[in-house]
């Protein structure tokens, strides 16, 4: 029998507690064991939670309990669950946790910390999507080339309502709240922190390299408008929020989270409303991509069941961040965001004047900017004003950031010129 | 060090020993082993496969060889390599093979005969996508309510071609076998079998199901003609071939691989050319999708390393068919195909005379099958004679063949009828 105490019971970890009761029949099955949440922390053990285990207010219930052999933690935040982390390693117990913004900063810690002791974090990236064991075993023959993800629910929904109606970000926004899609506060998922997060994580197992939140490249898509979505409607783009890592030449690699156009043709463009999709490239399997729920208390415990699951089988699967030892050679370090290449999308909006298309076409070729698509619009409300909506080829993102400056800075310009990134 | 033997040193040997070699910083980083293949046994020595390793027609260099930990089976066959592998087990080797033949038939044995040496196949079902470890690990706390795979290249590559081009069956069949896509003897694969076996090992794992291919109801896509296409089209359905697994009442399992119609906003319905792809519905994490090559040398040596990388890190992951022991209260058991409930497409071509509408609908009414909807075309050639295209609401198999053979006999009846499942 493997114990089980849960820190934190919320929507997940009721989940979680009572999949273990009811689906008992399969698991037990399928590890040969039982595996019994004997308790559950919360803050107020007045209020109903829905599951029959007992209930305390006092983590060592947990963390100091010698019948636990494996500890959930589902609390959220960043340092408090890091501290009860670390204890429960020091006190031999496994662990398993949904929690990025944990494993976003302290994920190596945790890895010198519990040695040998299994920490489970698939719930961490992609909810029920079991990404991280596809991309640590599965596709461990690789060296992989590129992941691109969608993996923010909130995002995709809002982004796949703006691409099939004819709303604003606003007005999708308000409705994804009503449909508790959103958080009240929207900021950490349509800002694309929490992609980012998870992009962290899944970019430590596919090429070990270390960084923080606040070492890549972070954009929401608060940005977005229907004049995007027109244009991306108009050359066979759908826009998505994607969290991007990718290899480059010497042996850099590039992280970043942000909106994008990408070719209605590829797969991942197909994934719409909350759904996730991640889309992984190794160098000997291709691509390979893994579609599902991110988010929602049983697909997200259905994932912290299959590490439970891992634990009961054989202890530890394999290496927490999917390394052993590092590579040889020398490793990989992060790409600065301005050596970032790739093709980018400008939305423009500019007093209709004769010459203002010169001055902007030559600022962009001042910085080596070459366009391959251009689209003007007049503006529906006020006819002085034009939108200019430019599609360019690969060039590099300091390039682009330099040029939106001077354009920024014309006095024909009227708004602040909006960039999208194109990812064919 | 952990030391393999390859047997059948074909195109996915070759790449298997090819990829250790060459990726072998990432392998060995991954696993903290070096991976080393020491023998390949082939047929003919003389021939070059573009390999390194020493080559021997003696199967017991690798079979009796002190030195070899691994067995890679990768021969061809059901019977000779249930040979090899039973020795190789006997002499306490683990085993990796692709070889789906030999699962279906006897991966039960193997089970038994292996007891806790490891077996790996993650590549004998799906190629380069890691579905096994998916759904023996990744989604081991539900219990699964449904399999829907595209299983096929060669299927898959000439439906999506029939579909997108104005192309009939024998036309698309032709190109894929110049490309190379499709074997001189295409049977085995357009006659739905090779889907079938690999259906067979994924419904092992996800329901303990014990049945041998003759069980099942396998059928290919050589009947589908361009009016089945231009009647999906019209109703907003893909075509596709479908492997289907399904928990359905009174702890039965259905098994089946048949085209079928599929709705186009489905995930799966998306999957097009030789790519594969395997929908997974479990009861708590909802569905899942996994996309990706199914085929080619590199892409299968992926999921073979996969497996060797999983026996270098700790032995064996989890049980090889996902049980440690029986379902409590009965396992589940193979409906019979009679039984079958599903939607259904029929394509009838008849006398185009008064009263033929009136009897075959009356003959659907006998039979208690009930229209969806209806199209009547005129043939192109031949004015005397109409095409009939049904779709029915739920009715049971058994029904439905019935109910054709009765529409066959009628003198109206110009072609022996054409039905095809409607999956939605």
């Amino acid at each position: 029998m493997l114990k089980v105490g849960i820190i934190g019971v919320g929507t997940v970890g009721a989940s979680v507690a009572n999949i273990l009761e009811q689906n008992s029949d399969i698991i037990e099955a399928r590890c040969g064991k039982k595996i019994v949440p004997i308790v559950g922390i919360v803050r107020d053990v007045s209020r109903d939670r829905g599951v029959s285990i007992p209930l305390s207010t006092n983590m060592d219930d947990v963390l100091e309990n010698s019948e636990v052999d494996v500890v959930i933690e589902l609390m959220g935040g960043v340092e408090g669950p890091f501290e009860v982390v670390k204890k429960a390693l020091q006190n031999g117990k496994a662990v398993v946790t949904a929690n990025k913004a944990l494993l976003a900063y302290h994920r190596y810690s945790l890895q010198d910390i519990a040695g040998d002791i299994p920490i489970g974090f698939e719930a961490s990236v992609a909810g029920g999507i079991p990404i991280i064991k596809a991309l640590r075993e599965g596709l461990s023959a690789n060296h992989i080339e590129s992941i691109k993800g969608i993996m923010n629910g909130t995002c995709n929904f809002i982004l796949t309502k703006m691409m099939s109606e004819k709303v604003e970000f606003k007005d999708v926004l308000d409705e994804a709240q009503k449909l508790g899609y959103a958080e009240a506060d929207p900021t950490f998922d349509v800002g694309g922190f929490d992609a980012a997060h998870k992009l962290l994580i899944l970019a430590s197992i596919a090429y070990g390299i270390h960084a923080n939140p606040e070492d890549i490249l972070i954009e929401g898509i608060e940005h977005i408008n229907s004049e995007d979505i027109f244009f991306a409607k108009e050359f066979g783009y759908n826009i998505k929020h994607l969290t991007i890592a990718k290899k480059c030449a010497n042996n850099k690699v590039e992280l970043r989270a942000h909106a994008a156009l990408v070719p209605s043709s590829q797969m991942i463009a197909k994934v719409d409303d909350v759904m996730n999709g991640i889309s992984v490239i190794g160098d000997r399997v291709g691509e390979t991509m893994y579609y599902g729920p991110g988010a929602g208390g049983d697909a997200t415990a259905s994932a912290v069941i299959a590490d439970l699951i891992d634990i009961a089988r054989v202890g530890q699967s394999s290496p927490m961040l999917g390394f052993k030892r590092d590579l040889e050679g020398g490793g990989l370090t992060l790409l600065n965001s301005d050596e970032i290449e790739t093709k980018y999308y400008m939305r423009i909006k500019v007093s209709d004047e004769i010459g203002v298309l010169t001055k902007i076409t030559s600022i962009l070729g001042d910085f080596g900017i070459s366009v391959d698509s251009f689209l003007q619009k007049p503006d529906s409300s006020d006819k002085s004003l034009a939108t200019l909506l430019f599609s360019t080829h690969k060039c590099k993102e300091l390039d682009v950031q330099n040029a939106m400056n001077e354009i920024a800075k014309l006095s024909t310009c009227r708004e602040k010129p909006v960039m999208i990134r194109i990812e064919d």
